[in-house]
This record gives structure tokens, C-alpha cells and sequence, in this order.
């Protein structure tokens, strides 16, 4: 087989060698010992990357199906709640939302800059039926940081939940639910984790965990407060089969995180995230979101001039052995993403550069 | 690390190492050429599985998510449906629609025998409210091969649903989705089929796509619809991210079985199951199915004598690198179960009989 893609693509991101060889493990019994080893190694692993003692639930879906769980798990229909529709991901929480019969109140629809805590307190002083607000922490769609740590202040002082879609930032950049306060988080496995898509994560806080109690929404398969019982046990386990070959590579993947230091980690993905907005200013190119202070670490989105057709542009890249994403949403006909996120280093950046910069030399000179 | 346990276990089963290798290959992204080549080759190699033309729909989740799936694209609230319940996972059918607010007729009760046409006919006959019958292929509680082939022609009679939980079956037992003129099945990739937890597949009739058009229940992730419409498409792909490496290892096992032919792994499954059996007669033990019409091939369920205790017995297999499965529901107490699918051959199943007759041997020993 040719050398793989090297993949700048806001995930699924590459698996490191070490990951790949722990998911190759002879498969276990996910009623042994030796597996609820390794699920209470994962789940502790991942506390810090939430920034959370509560314990971390693995929902076997993707970071979208833990998003639908969130919703199933916490309201009931005609419920009110406020989103965030700065970006794809913020319209994901909104069409979901409603998808269940919730009222959604779409806020913030700026997709050229982030959700402020301004936005959110506005919302909920406006209608106090809202009982929550929806957010992504990072958008991939505009590489766009929402300051979750504002808009959980205000959920505070006004007692509103705040649901926070991290799929795309836990990991890579620092989160903390327990200072913050925040209510819920989800991400997944295959973006800051570097491994494999399969496997969800889910954090619940006390107002969260109340909220269950009276949500109306039916669910069974991803009932939180079964995954808790399960997983909160003395020998951790699951309510049903989970996937052992991804817990396994999640588990290896956050050792190799740990040895690191989450510290460095997130230094990392800042000096990536620096690397690519200085390249791609250098190359006369500008950005979805130009808000300097609401850049998220792991993906940088790139407007394209209109003489710039992005899929050859992309195509180009690719023949040059590296996968960038396309545009999202309003910005597919305008722009491309740049993925740096997890198992990638500065050098990777550099090079992906570098690769932009011949394929726009290639582009103008075929369109001559 | 030491010898991995073999998994006499119905379900997750052993990984055969080819299908191990083609799970730890370098992350392919999943919205290119080359995984959608993947992605097709994998459904075209699961229809003979089902017996199917239709497109065989993977849906990220367990086999129990996708039965919970299922009900979810068929039905509304307060729709009544008839579920054979003679094993713990027809008593799982009955509890996912209850939670959903279906009206359940709980027929065929009896675990010690198989669920057949005349029940079924007789409660649809009693009841023009019921839209469909939910029964499972295989109860991996009680080793019963409940009669699809005879409960679908009831239906078809009828004018109702079929619903199968094929989960413990499909890909060890022959099926004919087409030809019996069954409504929905479900399969899912840990069991026969060689691969890691992580994946489950549906496939849907005509009937069952009219169905899905009135049903009321919300859905998202999970709507099938939406799925056939990616995985359809000239290159297949799927709504949201899927587990990839599952997908790979998917693939390689049906080419594994493709090598060996289906039929002749259906008959290698025969074989092991009818080595079981007699070889258990043989221990003196006897079957929570006495239904000798009626036997999966796929697992072996073990009555024991009450002066057995099947945790200690079990734990003395263990000791001999084997591990086999608990009893279910009300047969924990009284038995224990001996999984013989996927990459399981006769040698092995020998093994096992070994094992238990060296454990019942040192268990009448240590008992004196």
C-alpha cells in the first residue's frame, strides 16, 4: 500500500502507531477483570482532560449521537433552551433540539464571530422559560472558541443549564467543567483523543444529574443514569458491549497524553494553531472567523478569494500526499480547513504549509 | 502478556488476527474514495449474510441500540405490538418498546421452548390492534432457534410486521430476509462475525420502509432513512462518522467467510453445535431446551444440578485458559452457556468439553 495521507482534516486525526498496535489486542471479555481495567484507566484518564472528578461516561455513539443523548436525557418536549448558532456545530445542538420537540431559541447566529456571555445573558433575561443553553466550545465550521467559561458564569447567576459540545476541543485545549461549571460535555475519539471514531464521552454535573430525573424524553440504550451505575461500580463496567478494541486505543492514546503532560499538550495545539494563522496570513489568505481573541487551538478556517475554486485547491494538496477538510455549511463554496488537532506537530503544520503555497503557485499558473 | 483466554462466549467473540491486522491500518478518512470503496464492499459482502437485495444499513451502535433503532422508525406511541418472549432478549424487545409507549403483548413465554407460528398467529388472530411481532432469531439464554422462516409467513397472512433480532445468528445460521418475507433484522459485528464490538446492521423491507414514512417517534442519529440515503449513493458513505476501523476489520472478516464459503461455515457451525450437545449429554448435564427441533447453532445453553455452583464451575474452565458465559436471566442461577460462533472450529469446542469435564471432576473432588 502507498504511504497513507497525512491527515490536517479536523477528524477523524491520525492514530498513532501505539494507539493502532492497542486496538490490535487479542479481544477481551468485556466481563473480565483485565477489561474493566483498562475502561477504569480510560475513565480516569479522561477526568483531567474534562477538568472534572465526576466520572467521565462513555456513550457508544458518536460526539453527535452523545449530543442527542444529552437532549433525551435532560428535557422534555416543549421544553425551552437557548443555542448558539455561530457555526455548524451550534446549528447541529439547534436541529437536534428540535428534531425532540424542544422550543429553540436560536442566539448568536453570527457565524463570522464567537458567542459571548452577552449574547447568552441577553437570551436568558429576555425569556425566563429558557431552562438552557446549548454551546460548542470550538466550531470547526469557523475555527471559533466560544468562551464557555463566560457563558457558564451567566447560566450560574441566572440557574440555566449550560450544554457544551467539546468533540472537537477536549483535549486539545484546556476545559474546566468543575471551575467553570459547567452542566454537560461531550466529546469523542476521534479528533484531540487520536483514535479511532466509536466512542463518545459524557460528563454530567449535580444540576445536570437533577435534570434527568424529571426529562421526559424516553431512552434506554443511552440512558445516562445507567451508564453511571455501570461504570461507577468498584469494577467498572458497561450496561451493554462496548466497543474493546476503542476503549483500548482510548486508553493507550491518553497514556501517551499523559506522558506528554496535558500541559504541553495544549501548548502544542497553541503553537500549531499560531503556526497556521501566521502561514496562512503569509500567504494573502484570510480567515472565516478574524476574532483574534476566540481562536480555538485545533482548526484553523480559511476564506479562499473568489478566483480560488476550493476542491481544486484541496485537490491539489492532496496529490501532495496531504487531506485538508472542505468548508462547512455557509462557508463550503468559499473556504477550506486546516485540521491540528492531536497526534500532529508543528512539522506537520509547516509542511501542509508549504503544500498550500505550491498548490495556489499550481492553481494560478493552470488557470493562466 | 499471557496466552489470551479463548472466548467459548456467545459474543464478543474471538478476532481472528487478519481481521485484528486490517483494524490497526492507518486511519483512512472517511469522506474519500478509498473507505467508501471499503464501506461498499462491506455491504455487498453482508446481503447473503441477511439473504437480502436491499441495502444492509450499518448503524453505529450495539445490536441492542439498533433493535431500540427499529422501534424508533416503526412505530408511534401507543402502537401495539405482539414480542415473543421466550429468552432474555425477546424480554429485551418487550422492554425497548415499552419504554417507547408501545402497547406490548408479552406471547410465547415459556423459555424451555422455541416460539413458533401458531403462537404468533394466535395472538394476531386475538388482536386486529397488533402492527407487528418482535422475536429473535436466537436467544443465546436458552440456545433456541426460535421459527422466523414459519412466523414470517404467519405475517405476511396477516398483513403485520416482522421484526427479527438476529444479533447471536446472522453469519452462523443460514437466513433468508427476501425469501421469508421478513419485515427488519438486526445483526450485529461481534458475534459471527468475527469483529470487534462497535457496529450493528439493519435491513428493512418494503413494508417496513412504508412504516418508517407514519412513525411518529423522534429520531436522529439513528434514522434509517438518512442512512440509506448516504450509504446508497454511488460512492457509500455514512450520515455522520463511522467507526472506521470497525468497518476494516468488518470488511476482512466477510472476506474471511467468503473464502470459506457460507455454507460451509453455516455447516461448521452445525457441526460444533450438534459436538455441544452430545458431548454435554455425554457429561450427564442436560439443555435449558429440551426442543430438540429447535437448537441455534451458535450457542450451547447448560442446565447444571443444583449441587453445581456454575460460578465455581465456570472459574475452573477459566483456569483453563477458557472462558465460557454465565447463565441468563432466570437460568443464572442453574447453568451456564458454551458459545461456539465465528471463528470457532470443532477442535475448539473439543477443548471445552475437555475443560468442563476436568472442572466438574475437581469440583466433585474439592466438594467431598
Amino acid at each position: 500500500m502507498s504511504e497513507p495521507l497525512l491527515l490536517m482534516t479536523p477528524g477523524p486525526t491520525r492514530v498513532p502507531e501505539r494507539v493502532l498496535r492497542a486496538g490490535a489486542r487479542p479481544m477481551i471479555h468485556h466481563r473480565t477483570p483485565e477489561f474493566s481495567q483498562v475502561l477504569g484507566a480510560m475513565i480516569e484518564g479522561l477526568k483531567p482532560v474534562f477538568g472534572t472528578r465526576e466520572p467521565v461516561l462513555p456513550v457508544h455513539t458518536t460526539g453527535r449521537g452523545a449530543m442527542e443523548a444529552a437532549i433525551c436525557n435532560l428535557f422534555s418536549p416543549g421544553d425551552a433552551v437557548a443555542v448558539c448558532c455561530n457555526g455548524k456545530f451550534g446549528e447541529m445542538w439547534a436541529e437536534l433540539a428540535q428534531v425532540y420537540g424542544l422550543v429553540v431559541y436560536r442566539i448568536s447566529t453570527d457565524w463570522n464571530r464567537s458567542a459571548t456571555s452577552n449574547d447568552v445573558d441577553e437570551a436568558f433575561g429576555s425569556n425566563p422559560r429558557i431552562k438552557a443553553v446549548l454551546v460548542a466550545y470550538c466550531d470547526t465550521a469557523n475555527g471559533v472558541r466560544n468562551d464557555i467559561e463566560g457563558i457558564a458564569r451567566v447560566a450560574r447567576q441566572r440557574g440555566r443549564l449550560v450544554l457544551v459540545d467539546g468533540v472537537s476541543a477536549l483535549g486539545g485545549m484546556p476545559f474546566s467543567f468543575d471551575e467553570w461549571g459547567v452542566d454537560l460535555a461531550v466529546t469523542a475519539s476521534q479528533k484531540c483523543l487520536m483514535s479511532s471514531p466509536g466512542l463518545a464521552f459524557v460528563v454530567l454535573g449535580e444540576r445536570a444529574w437533577s435534570a434527568t430525573k424529571t426529562a421526559r424524553m424516553p431512552r434506554s440504550y443511552w440512558d445516562f443514569a445507567e451508564i453511571r451505575k455501570h461504570v461507577t461500580k468498584a469494577r467498572p463496567e458497561t450496561p451493554g458491549t462496548p466497543p474493546v478494541h476503542i476503549v483500548l486505543q482510548v486508553a493507550e492514546a491518553l497514556a501517551l497524553m499523559q506522558e506528554e503532560g496535558l500541559e504541553q499538550v495544549y501548548r502544542r495545539h497553541e503553537d500549531m494553531a499560531d503556526l497556521a494563522r501566521r502561514g496562512v496570513a503569509e500567504l494573502g489568505l484570510s480567515l472565516q472567523c478574524p476574532d483574534l481573541d476566540a481562536f480555538s487551538s485545533t482548526v484553523t478556517a480559511v476564506a479562499l478569494p473568489a478566483a480560488i475554486p476550493p476542491k481544486a485547491l484541496r485537490d491539489a494538496i492532496k496529490r501532495r500526499g496531504i487531506l485538508t477538510a472542505a468548508g462547512l455549511g455557509i462557508f463550503e463554496p468559499g473556504g477550506f480547513r486546516i485540521g491540528h488537532m492531536g497526534d500532529i506537530r508543528p512539522s506537520d503544520v509547516t509542511r501542509t504549509l508549504g503544500a498550500v503555497k505550491q498548490a495556489l503557485d499550481e492553481l494560478s499558473v493552470t488557470a493562466r
